[in-house]
């Protein structure tokens, strides 16, 4: 038997273990899933055998080294932050290892470690990032091997409702931790190359400058830029090209909406309000707007931000119950970011029968013998259910086929690794499509930013 | 002889020095300016007797703690982080200290071991802080005095330059530290109390939500709110106050105009754009705005920020030449903040025969016997020229009165202080009259922010 330990049994880890669970048998393997409480583990190994759930503080030195010297291959599914003590046992150990996260520079220092002794540091082999990394690549791969040159890459991912669930105005329910939605953006300018030159967007523009998307059969989206946009840029070997742009998709005129609260200060994270348990909804919308003792809240936003009478965005205002002076935020000494998560909640949290779903948009310009053409690939995931979602399928299927890939020595190049060659993307790629996780790939007229280049 | 060791002798000095150097032979005072550089001291100095300039490294302990043994009192006019080690020195042998700075935690944390020397270690004594703080006090001693409760206190200064060198469309010229004007509201939301509740004001609305002043001879002013309004409301003794704002005063229609900058991204500080060196300007404000092969720079601008044609907010924009293609930035791996800065300094800079302008304004709102009142204060003063500018009298001479005033005992409470009490304020404002420097008082009607109060 070869031995398989998973750490960590949380939202994104159902196929995961379930792909793991069908392979038993025919790939003789035994899984052991550890976690701080093991309910979640037990409900997902049901009546496979060749599994064990086990209880695992993995702040346990001595419980953590025993696991991981029992296994052949760690998964650490954990928050990214909790990866780098499993990663020092696996090369201690002499362990391959598999996670979903972006790699930590401390994860990144043990890259020769991992390689003097032929360890496999599998990272970023999730959704994104991970089928990202690996569909861009194959297309950039593959233009490049034809003797094309890359001039264009634009990549983008939402994590959103699926259309059977998508029952409310901002088309957007909350499917991932709704921390990162309220704060996405935040910090410095977002940055990224455009026709050659470095372009700098604001956090309180960033949501005004969006684009539009179209996905055969799921109709239009928009996007807005991803703080850093050129983070990849080398390691796609990218260094020449003229537009680099990534972006979060969402569905039309939530960008709009959302701006609303950046505009207001609603989403700042760095402050907390003093009696922020007694507000009412109303009193903490009515902390961004001027005093007036005889004007409406609704009235004086709708003034500050010049929304008129018959705008849409108002509903959609007004579908959160912001302006209910009777629902109370109830929590001490909260950052406006916690308060408007907190209410958001209230109407973006999924419904037991609500599906998710994943969206990912590329667009490759490149010239070749002299003409500039284009490849849109597109993707798109829908969830079964709360359990088995588009979000664990994208994460958790991956990162599965990886680490049986790996046990199987079919990915072999030891080291601290991102699945950017091909050895790991296209036998990966090839087998999600087994799973419906799949690009749509298009040759379309180059168009740039640049209707001089048509 | 009393001797008096000034150290610093730059811009803010020249009233300080002159002030102490009229008074030597009266007072029987010595003079000693220390500086890296003793040349603007020398020149300060003139012919005036009992006065030595010397070349003093304020980072060579043993000529400084020589310089600070050979004195009865140390004023320290350096920025404000370099005035700690002076001030311990002080302590240890027991010279009393003025600085014009913000008392630091550093500085506030040797408060016990001065008062136990009896050493009066004065700070916060310049204009703002300084003349506000005394002014504000005044009034507010007064009116509780008399039984009065206090409802309102707003307080404005604003460092603008002269009417008769009022130039340009901004009507604003740098009369100091140009970058603290470029980055002033960033950080955290702006906090005041209005009527009793906490209000905040994002850096993107901060601009946007501006109040007019008038002030009796100089016409109309607007304001901006004070990142922290809230830091003097235990100190001023205002812990039950309805409304405690204070803020910055800009002529009319500078912040509008301003927001542009903010809105675009062009105050940001935070990352530094990697070919600075070779942008034109109109390269600058074009890395701020979308891509396009063909419609001008202007254009976009005007598109994305909603900027009608007939807009007086662009001539501004005009006036400061951003758009301009062959004026380079210059500067290397700068920051917008920095770029932005340059780009203003061109034509923000003081010419030689401009003068400045110190302008104050508070408000003061009270209940006494059942009635509102209201006392309005005004301040003005304006620069003989570029020497004798108004931020040097402001700012230097209640530091050179209470200079003398602690050496002739007339201020004697011991410790770290703020020109707070009576025993303080009181001598200083009174003698600031006689340089002109004073307060006109108004009863108006109580207006507070609620029509109904009337």
């Amino acid at each position: 038997m070869r031995k398989i330990l998973v750490i960590g049994s949380g939202k994104s880890t159902s196929y995961l273990i379930k792909y793991l669970l069908d392979k038993s048998t025919s790939e003789n393997l035994h899984i052991t899933i550890g976690d701080l409480h093991i309910k979640n583990a037990e409900k997902l190994i049901g009546n496979y055998e060749n599994a064990t759930a086990i209880t695992l503080d993995v702040f346990n030195e001595n419980s953590r080294v025993e696991a991981i010297k029992n296994a052949d291959i760690v998964v650490s599914m954990l928050p990214a932050r909790f990866h780098i003590e499993v990663a020092k046992n696996c090369i201690t150990y002499k362990k391959h290892m598999v996670t979903a996260s972006y790699v930590s520079p401390e994860m990144q220092a043990l890259h020769d470690d991992a390689k003097a002794n032929g360890l496999v540091l599998m990272n970023e082999i999730g959704v994104d990032p991970g089928i990202d990394h690996m569909s861009a690549m194959q297309v950039l791969d593959n233009i490049r091997s034809k003797g094309g040159k890359i001039i264009l890459f634009e990549s983008f991912t939402g994590g959103l409702v699926a259309p059977e669930s998508d029952t409310n105005l901002w088309n957007y329910k909350f499917t991932w931790n709704p921390r990162n939605v309220v704060v996405a953006g935040q910090g410095s300018a977002a940055k990224f190359l455009q026709e050659g030159t470095y372009k700098y967007i604001p956090y309180n523009r960033l949501f005004r400058r969006t684009e539009f998307l179209e996905v055969d059969g799921f109709g239009r989206f928009e996007v807005y830029a991803n703080r850093d946009s050129l983070k990849y840029q080398s390691v796609y070997g990218l260094d020449n090209i003229k537009t680099l742009y990534r972006g979060t998709m969402r569905r039309v005129g939530f960008s709009r909406a959302w701006n609303i609260f950046v505009t207001l200060g609603m989403t700042d994270d760095s402050y907390t309000i003093d009696d922020s348990e007694n507000m009412s909804y109303r009193d903490f919308v009515n902390a961004f707007l001027t005093y007036s003792p005889t004007d409406s809240v609704e009235l004086k936003l709708r003034h500050a931000l010049k929304i008129d009478q018959d705008d849409i965005v108002w509903d959609k205002l007004v579908e959160l119950d912001i302006f209910n002076d009777k629902k109370r935020v109830e929590l001490k000494k909260a950052t406006p970011a916690q308060i408007l998560q907190k209410i958001l909640m209230d109407s973006w949290t999924l419904k037991e029968d609500d599906k998710d779903m994943i969206v990912m948009y590329h667009k490759f310009g490149y010239e070749l013998n002299g003409k500039k053409h284009q490849i849109d690939a597109t993707m798109v995931a829908v969830g079964e259910d709360q359990t088995y979602t588009a979000m664990a399928k994208t994460v958790g299927l991956p990162v599965a086929i990886a680490t049986l890939a790996i046990l199987n020595k079919k990915i072999t190049t030891p080291g601290v690794q991102m699945p950017i060659t091909k050895e790991v993307y296209e036998p990966i790629l090839e087998e999600l499509k087994d799973f419906g996780v799949q690009f749509n790939e298009k040759d379309v007229p180059y168009l740039g930013y640049n209707p001089l280049n048509n």
